[in-house]
């Protein structure tokens, strides 16, 4: 059996950047880990409810519970910290740190991290306009302004990357959907032929394609495990042909999709 | 003039969670960051590459590199600290002590935290599919299933934001836009009215508003600061007379808005 864990996330901005630390609780598998996010922590009377929590979630789970913090007023620190808690401070062990290595006081006013909206943000709301307008070929024009085409079979994956490059990073990302017609012709999409240099594939195991479809359209000749399995064959054959770098998207996640295709578009295979 | 220096984000994953954080250099707004990623850094040749890229940063600044490193092989950490650099250990100051406290040791395999994909994984795609069928009121079957509905002007901020909560959370978001025949009306949309405790509002600035319809089409009536104005004045009465909470988009991303509609979600308002 598991042993159960609470985990706060207690932030005085968004809590995201204290959650994305969540994800290195997966290097213990052995617990099970109750996640409570707490965002706009930023007063005393939050930071009293946050305490209280605190003292539940340890008299429920009879261990006290771990506690990721970013706050920016130290008074608002201290006071947290009265509670029985494991504390991880991101304050104590990654700012104020990097601020002595800096030479520089961080400025430790409330949600700095993800209140702050420069250019970068603009560009990520300019790539997911681009990415939703270019999902699944809906239209042509403005292609050659894509950073990358991601190409494949239906349902094996391309939106959701797509979304994910250009929420998270960016990217440009359109994609085009590989179709039965283009298996007759046995070619890649006409229209695709002079963006050869942005092309990106994914593919997929057929037994997870078939039970993807299954789940949309059951008992359809679309879905069957015959046709997912020609259809990839088809495809993958395609790609390689064109030269189209291709990562098996069966047992990965968007995130991990999304690393891999960046490092191809930012260092171009020779 | 802003002092230059090279962040190095160096996993044997995604990078994604030593990426996120990177948001903390937010809080030094005197130095430019120049951030650059070296996933999969997951054999000793590529800590080699990564040491020879520090060693270039480094005489470029005139000043020694961040390196913020998530590698579960000790060895390859060893030899990646051999660089003259200024380290932020992801192992040595989160994963490990955080095993003493849970009394279990941690996994130490390549890309644990982006690797694994749980139950939350397919609840995240899920929403995603939900919220692009249920954009911007592109069907009202299956608005019972919507675990938030966004409403707002057209060019607020609905379709991000929507698209964050899926990705980021898991949430089913649909959104769906106030038009001039709502506002003719005097009515938010019929269709809404049985889901009057789903709702959330967002609003923005008008001035914003011109400039960001603008970019879309300039010199319309659509976009003139007159309908602007007249827009959000009656889409904000509306969403008051039916006790429709509300945040206002103009200087929060996305990620902030999304943490503030999670809190009225997962905490109704009595």
């Amino acid at each position: 059996m598991k042993i159960e864990r609470t985990v706060f996330f207690i932030s005085d901005g968004t809590g995201i950047t204290a959650g994305a630390l969540g994800q290195l609780l997966a290097h213990f598998p052995q617990t099970n880990f109750k996640q409570v996010r707490a965002p706009f922590t930023d007063s005393i009377p939050k930071i009293e409810e946050a305490k209280q929590r605190i003292l539940i979630a340890k008299a429920a789970d009879g261990m006290r519970p771990v506690v990721i913090m970013s706050l920016g007023n130290k008074e608002h620190r201290a006071l947290l910290k009265e509670a029985d808690a494991y504390f991880i401070d991101l304050f104590n062990t990654f700012i104020d740190p990097l601020g002595v290595e800096l030479a520089q006081e961080p400025l430790t006013g409330k949600g700095i991290a993800h209140g702050v909206m420069g250019a970068n943000y603009h560009e990520r709301m300019e790539a997911i306009n681009f990415t939703l307008t270019h999902d699944d070929g809906m239209t042509h024009g403005g292609l050659a302004d894509a950073q990358v085409i991601l190409i494949g079979v239906s349902r094996c994956g391309k939106t959701p990357t797509s979304i994910y490059l250009a929420m998270q990073f960016g990217i440009k990302a359109a994609n085009y959907p590989l179709i039965p017609e283009d298996f007759e012709r046995n070619n890649l999409p006409e229209v695709l032929s002079q963006y050869t240099d942005k092309l990106f594939g994914l593919t997929i195991k057929p037994e997870r394609l078939h039970s993807v479809r299954s789940e949309r359209r059951p008992d359809s000749f679309y879905a069957s495990l015959d046709n997912c399995r020609s259809e990839i064959a088809i495809a993958e054959r395609l790609m390689k042909a064109a030269n189209v770098p291709c990562a098996d998207s069966t047992s990965r996640s968007i995130e991990e999709l999304s690393a891999i295709i960046l490092q191809k578009i930012r260092q171009p295979v020779k």
